[in-house]
């Protein structure tokens, strides 16, 4: 791959990620009530005004990590935008949890801020955290730093010690799963707590993070031939469809964490399997050698899976696959991985950017048509498409020798 | 329409209904442990043992009604089937509330019978229900109709007193809604019990059933132009997605729900409502001009519904679709109701059966190409095809004059 084509992707990437971050700049925030509106129509129009709090916290973060890291978004109104939308949710994602005293996160509020569904799990936390954290480091405030570690000590004894205040109840039936997004969220969280920070703050997390990577290594099954989705706490495969998931986007998400992890500990063997394993077999499993692109799920065995939207073409699956594939090239400068990285690139801009109402579509069909036209959803923000274009702009830069 | 199509369509009918009850017949039995396997493979293989609640009560009543109205499935092995169906639910589907000294019953068990999850609904008590007092009207068995009669009176504590034991915590920005489905099912279930008992049972359900009927007329929203699947407890349009969300098939599964009991009670206003909103309107939305058969969902005002599967065209809407004009037809003999059986009849047929493994497929992509080719799945067992041909098999019969 010559010079000219990396330049080529990143004059790209870099008008992709100005405009992408123009549009929710101009049709997401809130003025009246603070936050983010996240449901934006194909030509960003609010078409409903629930405010999803993933979304909120990942937009926090998402500003925040383009004022702090990239010369040209240290602008006022983006640092406004991520305060503004930092004090909504600290004031109205906690809900105090019924029975055990402690605080959850609210899975979705009114505009007014009103908690309107709880879920179940740990994941609005984790976006609560990760955006209180980088908030802190923006700002300065060191009571943000604070409060993403308190929520961070919560979360840990919820998936370490006692899930029971998350308020599923205990059934004979619901053996206790490791679900690979529990540790690959963990993990990340350990990476955005510890990045640039103290010596006590970095042991701190020391082991949770060694934890996580061999939480997340349970996942390679079939003798080394497939990540599953979910497995055993012992680390086996599991009955059934439960048990024969693969979502391929989730691996290679896991494969870029991994990778990222084993760069900072100067782990070799580990890098070699954040590669073969979580960047190589999904890309085998998932890849859609008809029509292109990543499938959004699969079952390792070959049966249908009963996920209806199994054969859809997801934005964040495509954006995950650019960053691991691109860091992995960047870490090795193995060729195929720059062949990888362009073939997904080559999909993903022919397919999901909106060249008439900016942004980027977020679900195809199996055969690459635009199925849900909308630029923000329940669970599309400002987050997958900024992070990988972010990203990716970086890792370019870097193997060009640029400076920013 | 002449006389030899109607025949017509009665022969095939009638002959994919018993090809449809081998299937499950065959297949679907779990011998050793009691209760219905239901995720089942293009060809009938079992790809995955988990035992659905709603799945096995839908089974156990649609044997029952077939042994009990259908002259030749009054067989033993159907009505052991049924009766081992019953006491596998008995057995295992309930489980005790954690607080409220109340049962619920489980949305999914184990092979075994232990309980994997249970929902924060109301619908796996309905079909355990719809299950006890079907077989109890087969076997005789008293035990069984005080059974359902029992689980019922807390089904009507839940909707119309408290839902606080469903064990949702009351969140400030969660209002309190009437989604379709619920006064749907409970009219279901006052017809399913009351259905030739005796005057004290009738009069018991009867101001439920006037109250189902006016909680569902409530859906009938935009000065009469649309049918709404939520609305505000005062039957006010809700803000956003979930306010202007439309459901096809549900909507017309509601308009036979809503002729039936006008029939019952000779309420010839209801009749008219029943056809013309319940039957025109959801044809009107949600018919695909395009590519033939009904949308899954629908946003009122032409936004894209945040469902992912909202363009696909699922088999049971088109079930539903048969049977309500059908029996509209059936009621009224207007002409044009029957052009539209037929005009759904034509795509079911051409679209769902698999001539090649038996039953239906259960989920095309928006242009018909089959996106999911199990047989059975987690909302897929034997239920909408087997109740659909049933009734439609009668309604046709009914039409010829013909007697079983």
């Amino acid at each position: 791959m010559s010079i000219q084509k990396l330049q080529e992707w990143r004059e790209q990437i870099r008008t992709e990620l100005d405009s992408v971050v123009d549009f929710w700049l101009k049709y997401s925030h809130d003025t009246v009530h603070g936050g983010f509106f996240t449901c934006l129509g194909r030509d960003g129009t609010v078409y409903d005004e629930l405010k999803y709090v993933w979304l909120q916290g990942r937009q926090v973060w998402t500003y925040c990590r383009l004022y702090r890291t990239m010369e040209r978004f240290r602008r006022h109104e983006i640092l406004e935008a991520a305060k503004a939308g930092g004090s909504f949710l600290r004031r109205f994602a906690r809900v105090p949890s019924s029975s055990s005293g402690q605080w959850k996160c609210a899975f979705c509020l009114t505009r007014e801020g009103k908690a309107v569904k709880i879920q179940r799990t740990i994941f609005s936390e984790c976006f609560y955290i990760m955006a209180m954290d980088e908030l802190g480091r923006v700002t300065g405030d060191k009571d943000l730093q604070l409060e993403a570690e308190q929520m961070m000590e919560q979360l840990i004894f919820w998936v370490r010690e006692d899930s029971s205040s998350l308020g599923r109840p205990q059934l004979p039936g619901d053996v206790p799963t490791n679900s690979m997004a529990v540790p690959m969220m963990l993990l990340c969280l350990v990476q955005q707590l510890t990045e640039d920070r103290g010596e006590e703050v970095v042991q701190k997390y020391r082991e949770l993070g060694s934890w996580c990577v061999k939480q997340i290594l349970q996942h390679i099954q079939r003798d080394g031939t497939a990540i599953l989705e979910n497995v055993s706490i012992e680390g086996k495969e599991l009955p059934g469809c439960q048990g024969r998931l693969q979502n391929p986007g989730h691996a290679l998400e896991a494969g870029w964490f991994l990778l990222q992890f084993s760069a900072a500990r100067g782990d070799k063997e580990l890098q070699q399997t954040a590669i073969n394993k979580f960047m190589e077999l999904p890309y085998k499993a998932g890849w859609d050698t008809e029509h292109g692109g990543l499938l959004y799920f699969l079952d390792v065995d070959g049966h249908c899976p009963t996920q209806l939207e199994w054969n859809m073409k997801l934005w964040w699956p495509h954006c995950e696959a650019l960053i691991a594939y691109l860091m992995a090239y960047s870490h090795t400068k193995r060729p195929e991985l720059l062949e990888r990285f362009s073939q997904v690139y080559e999909y993903t801009f022919s397919h999901f950017p909106d060249a008439e109402g900016g942004e980027w579509f977020g679900y195809l069909s199996r055969e690459g048509k635009v199925a849900l036209d909308f630029k923000g959803g329940p669970f599309k923000g400002f987050f997958h498409v900024p992070r990988c274009l972010y990203m990716c702009e970086r890792l370019l830069d870097d193997l060009l020798g640029n400076k920013d």
